[in-house]
């Protein structure tokens, strides 16, 4: 009889009792590292694979190994594998299921390995898939943005700091802002995407193993760039698991800006856009409405990743080396920033394409607040005068149309003229918004024909 | 036809589309929500109780809700009820059920009230009955600290300041620290207790209702304190939630803190105590492990809470008033930190009791470090110098048994005596353990008399 | 020559090095703790007083003590004290000079305490004094937002749920929510302070003393409420200071979602308020803009002292007893907490008084999304239609108004009948906005006479 | 008289009366941002020059500029420079004395730039130079580290796992593992860099100018490796900030798991090392201590990091676009980070180098807790046991061992082959401490020989 046929029995040799359900309740991960099983295998498939080229295990044992295995796989996929609480974790389950149906070449597999960098492994491949899933979607997400961008690049939206009018942007603009920070997001993950393809396995419970194992045939096997140089270091490295989650956190705080937005802008004091309503639900008592659920929820939900980034690294702050039973609490944190920002993405995809500008609108609130009051200052500054006097011409100009009622580009000539003896008739073209947008043209700058230029420089960078 | 009989159907006099699947799942929270189904009913009668006491619905109406809802409490008791993403929450879950059972009685009990102050109540309710359990919890864990310090009032352990050996202190007077943090944070869950106890409901969607609702008999009815005495403010407030998370995230931090101990006390460099085998796990790899898997993990769901308040901090910063969705991200955070907590008390206070001293490895741990240096300033004060000139003195005399290898209490007399000519031979007496101990007798120290006094007040006080 | 004279001479005696330069900066605290010298200096003549009293120094060296300690005081008001890296902190600054003016006496003050209990009293000194500061600002700031709430309390604003018009309030019923976050902020604050108001000293290092303290006289002279009961916990605990930290972040919270109102409501989109210029700030580049600055700082210095709370959560996390190092880190945020938050209510108080408010712009708002539709389907429950058959039928109603560009109150009454043949001439009252907000007259609803209720209400509990 | 004279003069065109001195002091940030000095200098001599190059200013204001420059430079330096708040931030300060120097030359530097971009581009400036600083002391870490190691090779070290004796470990092969951590951390900062070294200037106040800039020009005049690619985003985006202290936590987590075993290392029940006394310090009450103040104030310091990272989220989360008020406090955290971090690796490169290694501590240690029980049961599986079955018989043994109180290396053969009859002679070497570590000659093993093989490759690594 084996150490896994009856777990606590297994440990019976040492311990003077069989754990407390309560215990096994609160020390058992099967429920949440089940996820891990693909992983699981496919590491152990690789780990069987090179025992036996090492010549550790016999032939004969890796095909039984890769026999029950692919039993295993079968089962889980079907839904008739049966998870034991007992065993404990995805990783004995699927051993001693294994050890079950092909004896002892299944007892040997775990020669040469510790649970320690078992799970180090198997959340750094299950981790690795997620993040190319991850970049995928923010591409997408991209281009849905920049499909709106190349839309709506000659329609003018105030843009706001401090959220009053400061001057005319183009929406179009405004939407690459967003494409920028999701790149930049993209970015990110290639580079946690290196820190978390380096392989754990061979580090055994903490010191390595005296079995001559060729971990680079391992991590070759696996798609890895390389091994974990310490062992040490590899079992207790949770490093990737907070790097991700600082990556994914700022993901969702861009999302959370640009909720923030939607939400302002469906408002009807903005009335700028609508999302599309299957993005928007009603009120259990007032009949009237339609909120915007989606952007609303995914903003409420940055909180939650970063309550997760903040779970992991209070987790591993003081922890002494190696292993500490503290590491089981990485899993659940990650695995639902994962899915977190995974759905987010998805539905802020669909979402962003379903989107309703109302021009008239935007246009109409980029005429308040005096949008282009910088313009002349600009232009008198091209006239001769040195900034800091034209910011000051202009702002008494304002104050004077300001109580007038009325916006720069209605006072007459003569009026501006008594600001600046200098101002002439151009500066009518300068005080138009659509004028104002078109003088933006440099590099980044809100001109339409420079988000013309973005968007084509955007799509060639994502292929 | 209703509004619930199907809920897509229901909006869509204002919908142009259904909802998409996706977004279903991204915005529904019976998954997790349907835990409230008590509360939720248990509010939902008091209601229907008050709208018939004022007119509002005739009596008629009311025996059929309350016959409808026993027979949904029995439904979901058994688990025959079918709970459906589509109708969202539990709320519409239970209020579909309802109208198919009873018809337009069921309709009616939607009056005056919306899912916005339905919610809330239902969260309070359900946090409050958190409460008292974790109330009880942190009593039944004082307890079983108590016993602890009782039998070990005698047992002398090295009492640690930056994890040097310090002053001797009883083992007794350590266990009572934690009844201290225990029993605060008991006195903050009070505290809180108050806040949550008020009642939301009749605040409706936001600005109240029309209907001449009792909102201090529906309160009564509840056992509730008091009524919200702002209508936007009880839809739209989550304060109660944070400020219990909070509280919650003290107490995982004494765990926190205590689990250190008890991991430290484990090693086998201290060897001070053994905790029961059913609370430890061997290892997969290492025959000869016996791991405190249940510190090391209660230790790492300190972070899991902590990111919890992190995230409800978050969700809620800069909200603009009344309800957003943004709040349906409130409920897992705090399941979870009920969950967690409450889990992880039940598990201590039985380890607790599990826990067997070793007298001898915690004395003789105490007899290094000089652990009476201060006795001896303390005595050489008593024979007249000031303070600062005593410990002075004491700093050159251990220097020398330092260098000698000994104890101070090692030194002969005639060597002591070199350091400070008052020294006579009763400082024998105060350069021992015990003596040291003994000598601690003022309020709140760590004489064994005064452990049996704390101990006699902690029982008196906890009845 | 004693142990302070020179601080590392005084160590001498066991250090084989002097500190290094830059371990000194490191370690030292008094560039920040410098701060509590009133607490250290009141808790140092509260010691020497229960000395004296007890026997334990004679009365001369207390006159001495006293007589030094006026000086040190003076010295350190008029700016001619000299602090001191190489002595560390506040403590021994003070004890140091001291011993310079009064000689032996000052070496005695140190008798019977540690620097472990005299610094967890002089927080929890200065701490409570803080507090009470703060309590006197909640109570002003809830004050502003009465007159506020008193003046307005008939202005007509769009209620929002969702961002989306809802029903209309009473903008006084909208300040007084605020008036409800801020007075359960002062509810915290009136907890935590009982147990920050508790005695450390008298712990002594860590194990309490051998001398006869009269602890409960201590406690009595610095009107405290009683005394840390167990020594161990009494120099490691820093609960009052993270849950101080966290009752900070709530009222924080709160000004973050007061500021969102602000500065959405100052925007030209909604036009409804103007803040007094002196809280507000123009641009370097664009001369027509007035920003609301007050409001968006203090919007993100929520994000400081949520970042404090953590820190100090962090700190706190799986710390053995008794003291150690690293709670000298909790100095640090938690003065900076006290110091913004006392700030910021002090800006909010001003600011609150100086708000005009426009309100048109808040009744035209008002008059956009069918803000009645509610009261609708309310008028139709009353005439018999169970209420979700009532929101149906208005469902469709405003889908036709829509289509039709007008608001409910517009369509003629056959059209209304078209939808449900009971409706009555009776209906436009119901339908108009006035109509609407007057009655929601349920307790903490947001008609005026309510409002004016409550008005009066918290006046009374404010005094 | 231009604007900025008396700043508040300035704005009084359009302001009705002038900001009170709370406001002053709440909105001012020049108490904290003078450190940008240098940057603000930098970029706006490259912003001159290029408006030169562009024919915007003429040939003779660019010398003008740069002749003030160098003096502001001169009096920043002398401490000459009067820093006023009146002048809210560097940038003013800076610009205003530049204009009393120079005058209207100074006027024109403005043109085509906000504070906005020039904010960004300042701190992006200064922070990529600290990096570059903090880059360089993480090599030095790194190098302390490995002397350590190397010396330390041949030093047995029980290694942990549950802080419970696993395997015999090199403890050079320990230190190894914290250059893993810090090489990664050095990593992580090159990544970060990438993204901080990109220019806002151009950017204007949101959306670009109407000048004819050279954005690249400028980038390449100081040395950035791009231009933000988008105005609203490069004034709006502080994910520099974010990133840099996510990766400024992981390397403060690093340092606290150091600091912990340093501090248990030190500890009497320990006794493994002993640091210099300059790091530590002793007690004002107990004249035996010698603290390790050092590595304990630094694992504290790890919360404020954290703190400072949940800061900046909590700060960037649901901000609308673009640039707000809010960010202003993005600084104080991020500049404490970058000083916090800074002190404490410089403190730990000379802390490490000074360690004193107890290697007969350490060894005697390692052997308590049949820390040589795996290399049996390998033992067993190379002579033909599947490993599960192998830790089963080791089990066993272990059990007999405890019983006896002896080492599995002092059971008589005899009483091994009880266990398992193919036990030979040859197991005495496997089960000696030595035997175990040399076994483990895996890459990334403990092996003495590999530890060597890693020291030489960090070192070329490093250079």
């Amino acid at each position: 009889m084996s150490q896994l046929d009856h777990k606590s029995q297994a440990w019976s040799a040492l311990f003077s009792e069989p754990m407390s359900d309560l215990v096994k309740r609160y020390t058992a991960s099967v429920d949440f590292d089940k996820r891990l099983w693909q992983a699981d295998i496919q590491g152990s498939l690789a780990h069987a694979g090179m025992l036996a080229a090492q010549g550790i295990i016999p032939a004969g044992d890796l095909a039984e190994i890769q026999r029950g295995m692919a039993q295993v796989k079968q089962e889980i996929e079907s839904g008739a594998f049966e998870w034991k609480l007992d065993l404990e974790d995805v990783h004995l389950n699927i051993e001693a299921r294994l050890t079950q149906l092909v004896g002892d070449a299944g007892k040997r597999l775990h020669t040469g390995r510790s649970r320690n960098d078992q799970v180090a492994t198997d959340v750094r491949l299950w981790l690795r898939g997620e993040i190319d899933v991850l970049s995928g979607l923010l591409t997408e997400l991209q281009k849905s943005l920049l499909a709106l961008a190349e839309q709506n690049a000659d329609v003018i939206l105030p843009g706001f700091t401090h959220l009053q009018v400061a001057q005319p942007v183009s929406f179009g603009h405004h939407m690459l802002a967003y494409v920028e920070m999701f790149s930049r997001d993209a970015e990110r993950l290639a580079d946690v995407r290196k820190r978390v393809n380096r392989l754990p396995l061979g580090a055994a419970a903490l010191a390595g193993t005296s079995y001559p194992l060729d971990r680079e045939a391992v991590a070759k096997a696996l798609g890895m760039e390389g091994v974990c140089q310490n062992s040490l270091d590899a079992v207790s490295d949770r490093d990737f698991a907070i790097e991700f989650t600082a990556a994914a956190t700022l993901a969702m705080v861009h999302v959370s800006r640009l909720s923030e937005e939607l939400v302002l802008w469906m408002s009807q004091n903005f009335g700028f856009i609508r999302i599309a309503d299957r993005f928007t639900t009603g009120s259990s008592i007032m009949p009237q409405k339609k909120n915007p659920d989606v952007p609303e929820l995914a903003r409420g939900k940055t909180g939650r990743v970063a309550g997760h980034l903040v779970a992991l690294v209070t987790l591993m702050k003081g922890q002494p080396l190696a292993y500490n039973k503290d590491n089981q609490e990485d899993k659940e944190p990650l695995f639902d920033t994962v899915d977190t920002l995974r759905d987010t993405l998805r539905i802020f995809i669909e979402m962003m394409g379903g989107i309703t500008v109302n021009k008239e609108a935007m246009e109409a609130a980029a005429r308040k607040g005096f949008a282009t009051a910088t313009d002349l200052a600009d232009y008198l500054v091209k006239k001769g005068l040195p900034f800091r006097d034209a910011h000051e011409v202009v702002a008494h100009a304002v104050k004077t149309a300001q109580a007038m009622g009325v916006d720069l580009s209605e006072l007459p000539l003569a009026k501006l003229q008594e600001f600046n003896a200098s101002i002439g008739q151009d500066v009518f073209q300068v005080l138009s918004l659509r004028g104002s947008l078109d003088a933006r043209n440099v590099v980044g700058g809100t001109a339409p024909a420079q988000v013309r230029a973005q968007v084509a420089r955007h799509r060639q960078r994502l292929g």
